[in-house]
């Protein structure tokens, strides 16, 4: 009998533990007196307090530290839109990620709708339970819109983890990769393969990091100042990026590349995509969970560094480096708002974690406690 | 110095908790090849899994065993009006006993709005993580179609429980208590003081376990048919209740009853109230977190059976002896609605629990594990 695969062995694992997250009691409740304090009548006491000093919720409730890990389920993982009960098990892996690496408790949301302004509306009903908002695998462009408004009318922290997530890991991976390789990000070229959550999220902040060049691809290729057939999230990138105006393929983008970072979908990069490279090519292939390329293809077609998005390869850039430690310090710094000097910070706090980098080791594992320490820290205002 | 009150204690043990509850993880995560599992890629295969047969959610998620306590904040205890803050104690609260007493994940939403339409929408839109509703201080009359309308909306079990869970544990106790004072339920007469969600759901089940004569009252008397300021609600339990077609005050009612139900609010029974009443009276006072009447001052009045929502006093009757195994049997029992037999069936379950009931001692103390027992196999199709 062959050895069954990952996905077996985790679709057993899922049914028989019949959800990956429990609600427990902090104490346990065995006598009269217990009861009469975290109910009813003692509760009565901490209820009218709140009610007469609002602000003081942290100090009383779950807020103080919880999140909501909402989802619409529109585009999860690498696999679309498969609706609320595909999306469940991965924000239920969230929730468990959240506590196990960081102490945040965290409690997943799959909504049964898809349309933006319900989207809003639910979000900002359930809000006071919250002390943070991470909104997850919702499709672009309707997630930069949700992001926003959702941001402007709370006053906790609202981040769409697919994006910002996503750019804080990437920027430390290339930050670090571009040490093994022993070149200057400011004359460098990335090209950002997807203009997805993910893709404009990434390219925003490598430009704010010093990166010289982005130039960003959608299903279309290079997104390009004379391109008709772009929304208004496309444009403001158009203006962003892509110095030289180029027009045309992935192939040309690639001519000369200094690294690439995959946030689109399985096999769209191929060996001769990475032949065309400059010397030693970063290859960051992040689609999850089948990337762009695989690490020994793109190896074999010459990469110097490659990352994908996965644990069971090295150096994964996988947002769960980002979001507990994140969170964590939103909450005990008592955020209300993540900024992208925020963002930038947590990045350069990540890739310090990693002394001296190599080819196999641009970002640190998960499990690493300096990583929530390390981004923590700089989550503050 | 004297000794704090339990009020004072409550306070104190919230502040130290900040939040009665967390969300854990089943499993530690300590491994690359745990990550794969919960995590990506392997969760991969169960998110696939989960989009293909949607109908499986409960085998692989947390929807198996998670209950969501919804309220708006808008009748919290006996508080009134004190918002989403204020209610977020008890709602908490809630979820320890799910947990505690039944073994059931519980998860507390406090929404930041009391617009019908919003509530609906908002629980509505959220459903999909939850195997059960169970709504909480919300206020009359808005409960009665929030409730109808979701539960006509979603394939799981809602609850409203200041209205039903009210009704069972009520029932029971008069159950019990009408064997104490050796009467028929069949020819007594039982006065409800308190119009809001729990009397007239306690009405209803009262008529339908076959006590003879209900009497209800609201602020302004007596509910019967002659009176031209009532909504359809109050219509409704005037065609069902008030047999002798009284009109008049709680004095009025009061003259001659066997029993009577307080709630209400804190102070609305007078000593004068209970001697008013038929031999051996049985006093309900069950507003929280004062009572009605003292159980004190309503024993020196003549009252023979007295009962408090309160867990220091005797024959508590709480909700908490209804909720946790209510929900147990709704979710192992796969049960898709909630209806009236079902109630019924609880009520006569949970008062079976005490064999031989005697004054101080007509209903078991919410730590009884015969009560989650008893109640949860009741609980079916």
């Amino acid at each position: 009998m062959s050895q069954p695969t990952i996905g077996e062995q985790a679709l057993e694992l899922h049914k028989n533990l019949k959800g990956k997250i429990e609600v427990v009691s902090k104490k346990p409740v065995k006598t009269m007196t217990e009861l009469s304090l975290i109910y009813t009548p003692g509760v009565g006491t901490v209820s009218t307090h709140l009610a007469e000093h609002k602000d003081q919720i942290r100090d009383y409730t779950v807020k103080n530290n919880m999140v909501a890990v909402i989802s619409d389920g529109s585009a999860v993982l690498g696999l679309g839109n498969i609706g609320p009960e595909g999306a469940l098990p991965v924000m239920e892996g969230k929730a468990v990620l959240f506590k196990e690496l960081a102490g945040v408790d965290a409690f997943p949301i799959v909504l049964d709708t898809q349309d933006t302004e319900e989207i809003i509306r639910t979000v900002k009903n359930i809000a006071p339970v919250f002390g943070g908002i991470n909104l997850e695998d919702i499709s672009a462009p309707r997630c930069f819109e949700i992001e926003r408004r959702l941001q402007e009318m709370l006053n906790i922290p609202v981040m769409h983890d697919d994006q910002h997530g996503t750019a804080v890991v990437v920027s430390a991976a290339l930050i670090n990769a571009f040490k093994v390789v022993d070149k200057d990000m400011g004359e460098a070229t990335v090209v950002v393969v997807g203009a997805g959550a993910a893709g404009s999220a990434v390219t925003k902040l490598l430009l704010a990091l010093g990166v010289g060049n982005v130039i960003m691809l959608d299903r279309q290729g290079i997104i390009s100042r004379d391109r008709s057939d772009m929304n208004e999230y496309k444009k403001e990138i158009a203006d962003l990026t892509n110095r030289q105006a180029l027009s045309g393929d992935l192939a040309l983008a690639m001519r000369g590349a200094d690294a690439v970072v995959g946030v689109s979908g399985p096999g769209i990069l191929k060996a001769e995509h990475i032949k065309l490279m400059a010397e030693k090519p970063i290859v960051l292939a992040l689609a999850n969970p089948v990337p762009e390329i695989m690490p020994e293809e793109a190896k074999a077609a010459g990469a110097y560094v490659v990352a994908t998005g996965r644990s069971d390869f090295p150096n994964q850039t996988n947002n769960a480096l980002c979001f507990p430690g994140f969170f964590r310090g939103a909450l005990d710094n008592n955020v209300r708002k993540i900024t992208q000097e925020m963002k930038l910070s947590a990045a350069r706090a990540l890739a310090s974690v990693i002394a001296e980098p190599t080819p196999e080791m641009i970002l640190p594992t998960v499990f690493d406690p300096k990583v929530v320490a390390a981004i923590s820290t700089a989550i503050k205002d």
